[in-house]
């Protein structure tokens, strides 16, 4: 009922990073989406099949660097049905390989639309007596501007089916303070939906001190991270923002607590792209992922 | 680029009602799930299929009566693939009906995630230089929580596509309070929210005086709805939580401007459900909705 799931493969791997599958096409190399284009076509089918394969090398490079991968939904909706399908195989192909998946949907509605989602991807779907689980992922993102009742069915799954899900706290774009910064009483809005989510969260707490229900929070706002670092002991931090956002290991030491725990940290393009940086060949894109992989642990270990 | 096809729409059918294709399992009349699960299985696929089964018909007896539709995407994607391959088929097939679509989706990420949000539902997809459109949907619900660079790439093809969204500012549900009626200076989280909502659609107002940018605002909250008309007096509300939520009629004519526009009521369970209300045999469940449809549509007209 908790993120311990989670935890224990960070623990175990040394790794607090999570790898971001935001598959852009311009991140896949040319070679690539040539041949798929040429296999399905220059369409929306021939563009997820290359993100499948794309997505398929990183994570085969990747599995036993980083303990988790995080596909971001947006990037597979775009593609309509293919890319949804493509979603779907990459979500269970990481599952095979025995990575923690962290779907980033940002889902939220009133509470009975809010169970069904829930029921989309962290619990079960009921039909005729039968349940199923319509997809296999551990954890979700999920937005908090409808409050309780819109979070109430993501909690309930995660405590029957060991799930977690991570709430928007403060999020890591430069308009995130338009509606987050706004103060009350001397506290932010941030900081309310800081105060709600560790509320939320009080019953589900792990064998690691960790509650279910985690937050997220930008690494590209270090001072506000500090703050709400304070304000949630207890609560699991999900840090998007490092790297090609502009955050540093230096800004994202604010998520940790003092045991080394407490934060996951996001790198998606500079993961996916590296082979673009160094000095690679397009079809060593999935070694250059990793030696970045790698890169970014030891940086993140270095200030813990 | 603004909801001008939308309000063409209601005001030659003289009819500001949208029918919520939300279609919980239990709301399909028996004899479609027992003829479909026979057929594809009791399983996600033969939910889906009965979903779609269902919907069409509600879909043949609505479409000369109410300008929209509005499913909501979390009673598809509970069914995995299955059901977003039935949800495609219901907004294609309204499509093509001449009903307008707007999809529940209540997105929303960073600027570049928003985009490819967007792009999945408003806008297009490029693939190679070929352009794709992933989705038909005429408009989406997007929710505020991140702040401008969220909403800029809906509205941006809004204004390339002559689309529109409906951004959450007081939902319907219980605990929209949580955070929505928060004080700041004599103001709520949501009239600051409806303030950019405002701000966000001000260059977008089309022939009726309303902008692209329109406001989801709940019949549940009928002072709160009179606060915001006031405040945004050329924005749309899509309104939700009329009927088996508890908002009456006479709820939503604050929702309303002068002009008898302004607002488009939603109602689903009310009409997806009418023939378990009235004296109907299962199989006229079609005729029922119609029925509930002409009567909802009266009932509004009768307080404009």
């Amino acid at each position: 009922m908790s993120l311990d799931l989670m935890i224990k493969k960070i623990t175990t791997m040394n790794n607090p990073s999570v790898a971001g599958l935001d598959p852009v096409l311009d991140y896949v190399p040319g070679y690539i989406q040539d041949k798929n284009f040429e296999i399905y076509g220059k369409n929306l089918k021939g563009a997820s099949e290359a993100i499948w394969e794309f997505n398929k090398g990183l994570i085969d490079a990747l599995c036993d660097v980083v303990p988790a991968v995080k596909p971001q939904s947006a990037f597979y909706e775009m593609y309509g049905l293919h890319g949804m399908e493509v979603l779907d195989r990459t979500i269970k192909y990481a599952k095979g390989k025995g990575l923690y998946v962290i779907l980033d949907v940002k889902r939220n509605d009133i509470g009975s639309t809010a169970a069904a989602y829930s029921a989309a991807y962290l619990g079960r779907t009921m039909v005729s007596n039968e349940m199923y689980a319509a997809s296999p992922v551990d954890c979700v993102t999920v937005n908090p501007y409808l409050g309780t009742d819109g979070i109430k069915p993501f909690i309930d799954d995660c405590k029957k089916y060991d799930k977690g899900i991570f709430v928007l706290v403060k999020t890591s774009n430069p308009s995130s303070g338009d509606l987050q910064d706004l103060i009350i009483n001397d506290e932010t809005i941030y900081q309310k939906a800081g105060a709600l989510v560790r509320k939320w969260g009080a019953d589900t707490v792990g064998d690691y001190g960790y509650s279910a229900v985690g937050a997220v929070v930008g690494a590209t706002y270090p001072q506000q991270a500090k703050v709400l670092r304070e304000l949630m002991p207890n609560t699991y931090f999900l840090v998007p923002g490092y790297g090609a956002q502009g955050g540093s290991a230096k800004d994202v030491k604010n998520c940790f607590n003092k045991d080394g725990l407490g934060a996951i940290v996001n790198s998606s393009r500079g993961i996916m792209c590296a082979y673009k940086k160094g000095n690679y060949a397009e079809t060593d894109f999935a070694q250059a992922a990793r030696n970045e992989a790698i890169r970014m642990k030891n940086e993140l270990n270095s200030i813990l």
